[in-house]
């Protein structure tokens, strides 16, 4: 019975909207990293952010076991970069992906906001770990429109007519 | 330190985009409901979704007793709705909002897709909880374009010029 509710949970999903971003973590064999779209802000004091990782995937299981992980808010101009690590199959840290090293560190300088910590808590869920991490750093990029995914493809947030009054409605 | 941390990780969020959601529990005082952009698909089989309530707030902890929680997941015509359950003081589940009621069942019938379930797991992180729901029904409303929140205002999703290859990309 599990079949149907599966796939009417998926068709769900579908209708929702989320922001894409890059989690990698460097490992004894070079840097891993997958695109998710469960980024979500947990706790602003103390920071902590979460994303989820499937159990069966290549990098989830990688990624868990480093001490420390970068989450890149990926731009609207990024949709590329979103469907190469969201693919087993194609290549990673390229230079023309526009990854640099600063002090050891990658950084994508487009990237809308970059968040660096370590994975404080994480939580077996199903066919996936929830990963609360532990913001210690926080770069911010330029204020460019961020990439959206929705209906497995992606789209640019477009500002609805009643935008302004809502933004002084929500403070 | 903390201050400064904190006050970059809400400026990153803010470059973040993010779906919006209403999570509603029924308790005896009557309906509670307030507005997320947490909402995430944790796990398909089993269907298992996350969010995160504020510990401060008003709903966070009536929501978190209750035994079943409904998500409703908001289209871009329900930016009012979603202002108004992100104010503690808005008037909530007035007609007026689109509410009815089926076998005892809040329904919103211009929601873009419809979660209920139980809170299987809550964890305390930081100035929330994260709340894992264990999902026994969806219901799929119109296939209509989603809310997004983003840089603290709402915005719909508008398609990027390669979203049609994109698509054929990410499978």
């Amino acid at each position: 019975m599990n079949g149907p509710l599966a796939d009417r949970f998926k068709a769900g999903f579908r209708r929702h909207a989320a922001g894409v971003a890059l989690v990698v973590g460097e490992t004894p064999d070079g840097p891993v990293g997958v695109t998710v779209s469960s980024l979500s802000s947990v706790s602003a004091e103390p920071p902590l952010l979460s994303f989820s990782l499937a159990r069966t995937s290549s990098a989830g299981p990688r990624l868990v076991g480093c001490d420390a992980l970068a989450v890149f808010v990926l731009a609207a101009t990024q949709a590329d970069l979103a469907a190469a690590y969201a693919d087993r199959e194609a290549e990673r840290f390229t230079p023309g992906q526009g990854w640099v090293r600063e002090g050891g560190r990658l950084v994508l300088p487009d990237a809308v906001a970059t968040f660096r910590g370590r994975p404080g808590h994480v939580i077996e869920a199903g066919g996936s770990w929830v990963v609360l991490l532990e913001v210690e750093r926080v770069d911010l990029g330029a204020a460019a429109p961020p990439l959206v995914h929705h209906d497995r493809a992606y789209w640019v947030p477009a500002e609805l007519p009643r935008t302004r009054a809502l933004r002084a409605a929500e403070g």
